[in-house]
């Protein structure tokens, strides 16, 4: 049984997760993206060096979790930690991206903070869905995903994924996603 | 972009679960299993006759979700509700159940209540693991499981699992797991 249908076998397991902070103290893994990383995502390029010069190149997301095979069968999951601010009027975001196996879904429970999921497709269709504690928000397969963080506090997410699914960060880049979050006027825009 | 690869393509959607109470109060399926759909799991036959009677079949466990397609990709995903209680010695316990394709995990993140899961391998692996609030039990691939609830309170957590997995519930009437739990003395015991 230690590789039936190349799904590999394992014992299980358990961990524990703050379900009001989101703290996973027995991760492996710790993801760390800094404000340099974000370098040509945002509109405001200046802003963005001046966070990275005047904090430090301070942590602009992190994410949590103890690998399991990246393999079909199996699981992945995390904790998203995206931490607040704005460069200019944008509000922080993650990256984004669609999954390498582009049919695979991904759930995210959020466990703190507020924000939005925005999402695209590849030919053109968007949505963004409203995330605060208690809101599952269902990523459906072929749709690229991103978190943004429109509060004051971190935005914290518990993520469920086919182990497969890999990351692919395509377009992104270049192209952004069809929508982004500003705050303008001190309300919340989606534009 | 309607069927790639045979996997539905779908518009993302969001949810809101009390994280205290497991409440999710736009779910549109609803499993219920009662004490009568339990005949034959427990060693105390008699004790569950006379709870029937007692309680006009009372609700044993329930389930409430948002179906997706069953298919490749997507991720099910529910709230499991097991009632406290004991029948004879032996605390409630869900059927258990194999996936149909039996090389895919489930993750269970415990929102309430006090238990264990049970877990067994078709060739006579045993494993139990402690449920309680925030604990995440990772079911790997291969692995029949059954909640058992050890406290006073509804015991709930948050299930994801690949949509394609299916219930085989194959030979758990008839052999049950290797290990039960039950109450002797005021103590918990696995036997």
């Amino acid at each position: 049984m230690e590789a039936k249908n190349k799904t590999t076998f394992l014992n299980p397991f358990s961990l524990g997760i703050d379900l009001a902070t989101g703290d996973m103290p027995e991760a492996t893994n710790h993801l760390i993206r800094r404000a340099s990383d974000m370098k040509g995502y945002y509109l405001n390029e200046n802003a963005l060096e001046e966070l990275i010069k005047r904090d430090s190149d301070p942590i602009h997301y992190e994410v949590f979790e103890i690998p399991v095979p990246e393999e079909y069968g199996h699981l992945m999951y995390c904790i998203s930690k995206l931490f607040p601010g704005k460069i200019g009027e944008e509000y922080f975001f993650t990256k984004g991206h669609y999954h390498t196996v582009e049919e695979t879904a991904e759930i995210y429970l959020c466990l703190k903070g507020e924000g939005y999921m925005v999402m695209k497709t590849s030919d053109g269709k968007s949505e963004e869905i409203r995330m605060e504690r208690g809101q599952m928000v269902y990523v459906p397969p072929f749709w690229a995903h991103r978190s943004v963080n429109t509060g004051t506090e971190p935005l914290i997410s518990f993520c469920v994924y086919p182990a497969e699914a890999g990351h692919n960060y395509g377009d992104i880049k270049e192209q952004g996603f069809p929508k982004r979050i500003f705050e303008k006027g001190n309300a919340i825009r989606i534009i």
